[in-house]
């Protein structure tokens, strides 16, 4: 499997490097994908990063280039001639270049523009105007425009002459004389196509598309629905102006996993750098704003162990199932919130289904709640009352424990499912309402639960 | 946006058949994409189906066909004539085939065999063969393969040719007289190309591959890496026996992140049906064995209360506090762990690396433990004690909850960093060992520091 090759390569190219065989070099690196490249250029001595970069053939550094972090592209980029840089940044695509500009400091931006020919120039200028993870920004504007008249023939000799620049040539675009997308074709259909077939007779004419400002999420939602390569993308009056290809759009579905994920464990998304790469102080600050947020909305459950606290010293085998009734709470209510949140981010459910959810997780809190109650009746009379001889756990502690159970699992499902429902509804994330937010609520549910049960049922407090 | 269609559209389509207006609803079908006349077919009544199924043409209904739900495809197919299910079964594409028969009944399988033609049969048994979740599971046996010594017409001349049953065409495989993959080369590289060179002088040599028994995830994460519109499988002896394509990694992709969403929540994965198709039993069942362990497993922490009742009783404000320590170390440790389980998951980081994680985490959790130590007894001694009166709140009791909860904090990161870690060592799926699991374990430690730090600074017990 040579996609590991990086690993045992790594100490080679250092080793040809101090050996200053660079021909031999070179030939190691012509055949290595551009993405293990750009790893071996993260790892080396930055000083040695020039060197290296220059060995490349032209194309195969600029396919490098692009794949780096940009603490390297910017550390190669103060090291290059304006003629160097100017290579670099005519063999790359419109959106690579985007995708650099956005992490680089003003004056290498403006290096970077003064390369690029004005075409390219104006370009990379549209992309920037839109918004942070809208369509727009993720867009490539370079593709292969075809018009409805031309023949098969005609077709195949504007690709063969101006694909080399394109991103993708396996679906073709068909715009009228204004600029409107009014079909696509693959490369497939054409080739398997008679050469004097007009292009308006094989083209798919339905469509879809997405709009520039459309968000990113819904991009990746289409690519993973319909199974695109490219999916073409227009403004307000339908004028074909970029596509997103299925790369581009892979990257969001990760992107977008991941802060989800994060999102739903209480961390503030703050970059898409892998985990060995991120500060110690940048992961802090990613982290520390909801564990405050958190510890202080604690402070409720407190108040209700105090406001209980006479109860609590009349039966203290009480506060034994306090963690456990808490833990189930908090857990029903992530599976419940995690699930629906998914299905909310895979376009599974919409707002308007919040009634068959709450029906089908009340029935299932309910299925749950049963069997954990029934369990824990069991382990409460036979592991703690008879095997541990704790007297204290009578029948009727038990009863107050499992009928809370229940409870509590009911609650914790309902709150667990709607919340994310309501925040979408709201417009915010409904990420945001997963475990460690319902855990807190569920906290404070189970326990007033748990106290007014008890002293309805014990006769205390 | 034509995508959203189906919404609008459905209820003409109903009145239509009602009105049995088959020309136009024809004429309307075929505007649509497969995967939203998928979509009407799920939703429509049952005995409408086979109605609505023979309006479409051949090669539409076959593309309609693989996209719908089993349970749609399962009902169509006992209402097709054996002649019908043929021509289905000749327009899909192997791979499809082999999707559609691993949800069947028996009866069903045999159906479908008997009409595949002998060599599409041959496919799919070897498909079938392999384990499930593996590459050569996911695979397609239809690709175009080239000869080192064919020119690029030559090659051109063969793809259009072969190509119409190939799943891609963009992608074309050089093999030698021992089918052993030893080039690929793109369609857009051929048509870029003079029509005299050779395949040989133009191909990729150095060809990325998987084996038919690497885990999906893993393909996957190559096309994630490498932006790959087609993966080759190969056998052991390096030759290649089939294509992963991209439409099939995104598929995997979005399983996979599902799954370990639903793991990190303590759900066990069951299905990949969406939300609204799962039942409530079968829901109940992938939740309630994590719910049964925790719960057990929440006696420990139960137990330590127990064995510190003395101590509680001697000061009852300590237990409104116990909520707010356990809920912070359970936060803190679920950050630790989903962080670290996604970076495996990307592959961003390996066992190897455990020593640097454990020191950033430990850094990390040393400032998030004196930030929310600080937090908490200005708040411990603002709120509680001076607005809230209450007395028993003493510096030395806010001392114990501030050092119990560095300590916790401390204690929750390094548990949540290396148990996943560990877990992917021992070949089990780290993202068994998040929030739950974590918290579990969290909320012993946690609970035990509290009621040993409190005896020893409070001098009660």
């Amino acid at each position: 499997m040579e996609r590991t090759s990086t690993v045992s390569l790594f100490d080679t190219i250092v080793t040809l490097m101090e050996n200053k065989r660079y021909a031999t070099l070179r030939d190691i690196l012509t055949t290595m994908n551009p993405v293990d490249i750009a790893a071996v250029f993260e790892d080396i001595a930055n000083e040695k990063c020039a060197l290296l970069f220059r060995l490349l053939p032209k194309e195969l550094a600029a396919d490098t280039f692009v794949e780096m972090d940009e603490e390297t592209q910017e550390m190669l980029i103060h090291g290059f001639s304006d003629t160097e840089l100017k290579e670099i940044v005519d063999e790359i695509y419109v959106d690579d270049a985007v995708d650099i500009i956005e992490e680089m400091p003003a004056n290498v931006v403006k290096r970077i523009l003064r390369q690029a020919d004005p075409e390219m120039r104006k370009e990379i200028n549209e992309i920037l105007k839109y918004p942070e993870d809208s369509a727009g920004s993720i867009m490539t504007t370079e593709f292969v425009i075809l018009r409805p008249k031309m023949t098969v023939e005609e077709a195949i000799k504007r690709i063969r002459r101006t694909g080399i620049d394109k991103e993708t040539i396996y679906t073709c675009y068909v715009s009228d004389s204004h600029s409107t997308l009014i079909g696509i074709i693959t490369i497939k259909t054409l080739l398997l196509s008679e050469e004097d077939e007009l292009i308006e007779d094989l083209m798919e004419t339905n469509v879809i598309s997405v709009n520039t400002l459309d968000d990113q999420e819904e991009v990746a939602q289409i690519f993973n629905k319909y199974n695109f390569l490219a999916l073409p993308v227009v403004d307000r009056e339908q004028r074909l102006v970029g596509i997103v290809t299925v790369d581009d759009a892979i990257d969001v579905m990760e992107e977008e996993a991941t802060e989800d994920i994060q999102k739903m464990a209480a961390i503030t998304p703050t970059t898409d750098k892998p985990y060995d790469r991120i500060g110690v102080f940048e992961t802090y600050l990613s982290r520390i704003p909801w564990l405050l947020i958190l510890m202080v909305s604690a402070t409720f459950t407190g108040m209700i162990i105090t406001s209980f606290e006479d109860a609590l010293a009349a039966s203290v085998v009480l506060s034994a199932f306090i963690p456990m009734l808490m833990d189930t709470g908090g857990n029903s209510g992530s599976q419940a919130s995690v699930t629906v949140i998914r299905a909310l981010s895979l376009g599974e459910i919409e707002f308007k289904d919040i009634l068959m959810v709450i029906f089908k997780e009340s029935r299932v809190s309910l299925l749950c709640g049963a069997t954990l109650a029934a369990a824990n009746f069991l382990k409460m009379m036979l592991f703690d009352r008879m095997l541990m001889g704790n007297e204290s756990v009578t029948v009727m502690v038990a009863a107050v424990v499992c009928l809370t159970m229940i409870v509590t699992i009911f609650f914790a499902k309902i709150v667990g499912c709607t919340l994310p429902m309501i925040a979408k509804r709201l417009g915010f994330d409904p990420a945001v309402m997963a475990s460690p937010f319902i855990t807190t609520i569920v906290d404070a549910i189970s326990l007033f639960v748990y106290f007014e049960i008890a002293t309805a049922l014990l006769h205390i407090g």
